[in-house]
């Protein structure tokens, strides 16, 4: 079916079912930059030159029984020029040069591109860029000489992140025409308009496709990321460049909390290595607190801002969504666009939120409940054995009832984690953000009660502050050395045998030959998908918890967050570099949800911080004969702090003054050009004027 | 200097400094519909053909001793091309025919335009109008056939609200050239991009400019409104058409608001009647009203939003605003448009703000206090006459502080108002958007505390809820009748006796002719000037808040408020179309601040009913034996029912899903059209392409 070419090095071919022509190319990932010099030394050769060789930038993966005719008309598809409907792009079959009985998947193909296609998705996507006058605008091919970094024909302009966004965006895009099906697959049915990629992916035609690392880039970024063990901002620029804007942001946010904890932190240490358990002092370490958390939110604003400016996200405009790649209904109109689509009526979808998923959500937190409740009966089973025998073994088993509900939690968020996915996948939502909202909102419910309830029941039932202390300290380093290992350690040993398995395939496939690409393609296949920034919002937003809502009982959560967040860094940046595949960059110009998120943790903080100091036995002895007028005032302080916060957040402009002022002069200066052009066309149509 | 030109039935003419011809047109206001009639009727002679008849939408007013050649170059500049930076409108000036002893300002103008000039004027603004499809898009010429009411030339396809808005802002945005000053005065500067009638009106050269009324529109107008006592909806539409948007939106909140409150005054009534005691019914009330007062709110925002889509304004971007009038500074270069601008430094601003402001608000807030404090001095000396010797006088007597309470309140809010304004004015705001924002935050503030502070004292430190009942009837009863009688009855009192006036001397001047347009500018130009929709709305919060702070004591408040708001609709009505001249269209998609003002207030009800309640002899009688539990369970409960008015208004969306639907298929199609757009110059560049 397929012709191949070996020429000993590495060999792409062109499907040739219909006359294609056949190229080969070499099994090296070149840079683009040094792709001439390459070229000369490994004598590629090209038996067509109107398909050029060409940087491959992202891995398309297809089953292996794929049918050769949908194989030919998807290829087709994406290399047909752009007025006829395609996406013209350049893509080419990875081929292996000899069989094995654990043969690998042939059906893997890469997409690369020229630059000139780059440069015009550049402006498709809506991409900002630097101009000269140190403003972002939108990128346009027309006006690519006043842009900043533009030298000579562009080659550099792009980042790599850019290319393979770029890429994503025109496969994506790639829409049926005519075709009432997949070419092989009868059953697989199209409409006009219908985006190809999503049609495949959904029907597990295509498997994955994901970007290449390149290696030369990911070594110099690891170095200046994590390698080198010194205090240094991390390079948030690199990375940005690297993975993309909505990934920077995260490390971006998570290296701001960190900072931001530091003075806490060192407040907090006196605290614990003297023993101060005066609760005059706890107060003042809980105002500070407050104001620490409204402010560091506000600021957290304008710090995003500031970045997403400089990164062209700020001002871009959100791209039309496509529907979910796993959505589906009856076929009918959509209102807005008019085409043809899948519709499912919204009613339905409501009935399957409130009849099911709102139910199941509520069991689980009462299954968390009770959960909560056999640990307190395990706590006090501990507590009577060891005043019944007090020795080291007994003071040990003290900890255990906390480690084990630890453990627990950990493990019933992980299965949560999997219901609710489900449950929002069958809610059938039509876009991929009012997913992500169900999901995020399901997760974040669960994991706040199940995480904090123990801890609210401890503080104001039990009242038991020095209990409270304990169990703080213990949730909060159980799960951190849960997280660290579940997240990388884990997964990265779990690579490092696939790797090795690889390896040692490749090398009986191909002896002795060095056929880079070939390898490098086959291992990031293999790789894990890194699932999205959810899980580490996730765990810092629950650290958060940790830090603002019992503050006040102990001071030291901070230090140990801070401990906890230098290593999640190097943590984090490792296994983005080494244990998952490359993610496709994802255009963010805040954290989105998150920010709504942090601000709702940030207000329960003030309620209960103020409740634990109310509580606490020196504010009561100011009020030794009614505890109603503690509580009145405890309540007024409450109200006036919450206020407060909303003035504050209020006041604090969420973009700082100098953005702001480059973003109407962009505003401006469009408005002006559409002026000068109306003014310019009236006048050429100036004889309709006088009449 | 002017050359003047009779025909017996009244006189234009042109400035015929430098040349400029001279015509002469009768003194009719023409309905554009009408005109080509009436011309002939009227027999109008013109001079000169190139400026031909028009109708005259608005009237500049300069001062009379205005210099002869700043009135010539101010004329030509209006009359000039667009291409020579003119704003391209037709302007004449107001002739009377006999001098006399009081004589009129000869400096008066009327401005109009040709069709053509106000279409080609509706794209520049941005106007939104109703496509073929139903949707509404931005008006461009180009399109004109395209939308739906657009028929033969468009002669009634703008409203006249819609003209007037658009001359407006071609007026403001006719800009300085070359000029350094206005001639014959030097020491008015000017530098290129000033806007030369905000200049000329801030140093009182220019008086005023304002849209001429309709006469038969606003016959109709006035009849469908306020002439025909039945219960029936507000003309929205007609009123938008003539006052604009902004003053639609406000008769649309004001009609929303009293429909909304009718099932409350419904369920008030009883308590009243019956003299329901029981609190268990007022807790009952009170649960119901906070419902209310969260939905009532959201709700508004869809009705708002649908309104302002169906007018086009949901959707239309704000234009670039202008430095206010008053704004004064040393010249600089502004950062956004590159222009040559007095700037005035904002930590100077925030000098003034924070160091006088501030202060002298709180000074007034104290002030406040302290008259309220006499306030209940009085209050207890009249309660201490009615109890020692009680009879009809002294009864009568229990009423008279509260009465002159009210009054002193109205008297303060009316004194507080124009320090807020003058204060304001010397905080030398940049932009009109950020005085009003300062204005508004300042008058809320004192009016607030003015108006509720009393109550607040009564209820929660004298816990007199008798006491609280009365004066919240008095408050409220005072306040409407002062407020009906200020704003309404006594204009148009004042108007009527200047009318008489004017008409008196008309008919001197001019014997039996009839001369309406010059008599109509002659009266327009001494009315009234309407102040905008603040202090209407400020009336409606502060009702608000009477209704929703206290109505768990006093549930009557619905039915005043309802009632009075029915009266307030006939004489807000009546003084937009009789007592005030006509207020330029002011395009609006909200009721902007307001909305924020009334959700704070909602808030603030919210923790005002929980307390109120709490204090219920009824509720206390559940807990016996500890005040503590009590509080604990209102601080609950009011946590609670705060969370959840949080969760209602995040959760209700701002935009119904139909215009959800129609907005999203605009950005759609614009953003099809773009990539068609670019394909096709993709195709015709195409040579480069394949490079």
């Amino acid at each position: 079916m397929f012709e191949r070419i070996y020429n000993g090095v590495g060999v792409y071919t062109n499907n040739c079912l219909n006359g294609l022509t056949s190229v080969s190319l070499s099994g090296q990932l070149i840079a683009r930059a040094t792709l001439d010099q390459e070229k000369m030394q490994l004598g590629l050769s090209f038996s067509d030159s109107d398909v050029s060789s060409f940087t491959p930038l992202v891995v398309l993966e297809l089953a292996d029984d794929t049918k050769a005719e949908a194989i030919t008309w998807l290829l087709n598809r994406i290399r047909d020029k752009q007025q006829n409907g395609g996406a013209e792009l350049l893509v080419n079959q990875l081929l292996f040069p000899a069989q094995d009985d654990q043969k690998p998947n042939p059906n893997v193909f890469v997409v690369g591109s020229t630059l000139q296609r780059l440069l015009n998705g550049a402006e498709d996507v809506g991409l900002f860029k630097e101009f000269q006058d140190g403003t972002m605008r939108g990128f346009t091919y027309a006006n690519r000489e006043s842009f900043k970094d533009f030298n000579g024909d562009g080659e550099a302009f792009l980042s790599d992140a850019e290319c393979q966004y770029i890429i994503k965006h025109e496969l994506d895009t790639l829409r049926a025409k005519n075709e009432e099906h997949v070419p092989g697959y009868p059953k697989l049915k199209l409409y006009p308009g219908k985006s190809v990629v999503r049609r495949l992916q959904s029907k597990g035609v295509l498997i994955q496709y994901f970007p290449l690392h390149n290696k030369e880039d990911l070594k110099r970024l690891s170095f200046s990321w994590y390698k080198k063990f010194k205090l240094s901002f991390q390079p948030l620029e690199d990375i940005r460049h690297y993975f993309g804007e909505g990934l920077a942001l995260y490390f971006g946010f998570l290296e701001y909390f960190t900072f931001a904890l530091v003075p806490m932190a060192f407040i907090g240490i006196p605290y614990y290595l003297f023993d101060w358990e005066d609760y005059d002092k706890y107060v003042l370490f809980s105002v500070f607190n407050l104001v620490w958390s409204t402010v560091f939110l506000e600021v957290w604003k304008r710090c995003s801002a500031m970045l997403a400016y400089g990164w062209g996200t700020l001002s871009r405009k959100k791209a039309f969504e496509e529907p979910r790649a796993g959505f589906h209904g009856a076929l009918g109109f959509n209102p807005v666009t008019g085409r043809e689509e899948p519709i499912y009526p919204s009613s339905k979808r409501q009935l399957r939120i409130y009849l099911v998923s709102v139910p199941f959500v509520l069991l689980c937190l009462y299954l968390s409940f009770y959960v909560m409740m056999v640990y307190f009966d395990m706590e006090f089973w501990a507590i009577s054995i060891y005043h019944e025998n007090p020795n080291i073994a007994t003071s040990i088993l003290l900890f255990v009832p906390s480690i084990i509900y630890a453990v627990v939690i950990e493990i019933m968020n992980l299965l949560y984690r999997y219901a609710a996915e489900f449950l929002t996948a069958w809610e059938n939502h039509r876009l991929e953000s009012s997913f992500q909202n169900h999901l995020v909102l399901k997760v974040l419910v669960f994991n706040f009660v199940n995480c904090f309830a123990s801890l609210f029941y401890i503080a104001f039932v039990m009242q038991d502050m020095m209990l409270l202390r304990q169990s703080l300290a213990t949730l909060l380093i159980t799960s951190q050395i849960l997280n660290q290992v579940m997240e990388a350690f884990l997964p990265y040993w779990l690579q490092r045998r696939r790797n090795k398995k690889v390896h040692k395939r490749m090398r009986r496939l191909m002896g002795d030959k060095e056929l880079p690409l070939l390898e490098q393609v086959q291992l990031e296949t293999e790789m894990n998908t890194y699932l999205g920034t959810f899980d580490d919002y996730l765990e810092q937003f629950l650290l958060f918890g940790y830090v603002s809502l019992f503050s006040c009982v102990y001071p030291l959560a901070a230090v140990l967050v801070v401990l906890n967040n230098i290593t999640e860094i190097y943590s984090d940046a490792f296994k983005m570099c080494h244990v998952f595949k490359r993610p496709f960059s994802e255009p963010a110009a805040n954290i989105g949800v998150w920010q709504l998120a942090f601000e709702t943790m940030s207000i329960i903080a003030v309620v209960t911080n103020c409740a634990l100091i109310g509580l606490s036995p020196q504010v009561k002895a100011y009020f030794p004969e009614s505890d109603t007028q503690l509580i009145l005032i405890v309540v007024a302080i409450e109200h006036v702090l919450l206020a407060f916060k909303f003035i504050l957040a209020f006041v604090i402009p969420d973009v700082p003054k100098h953005i702001q002022v480059k973003l109407a002069k962009l505003e401006f200066d469009s408005l002006e050009a559409l002026k000068k052009r109306k003014i310019l066309e009236a006048t050429e149509t100036g004889n309709t004027w006088n009449k």
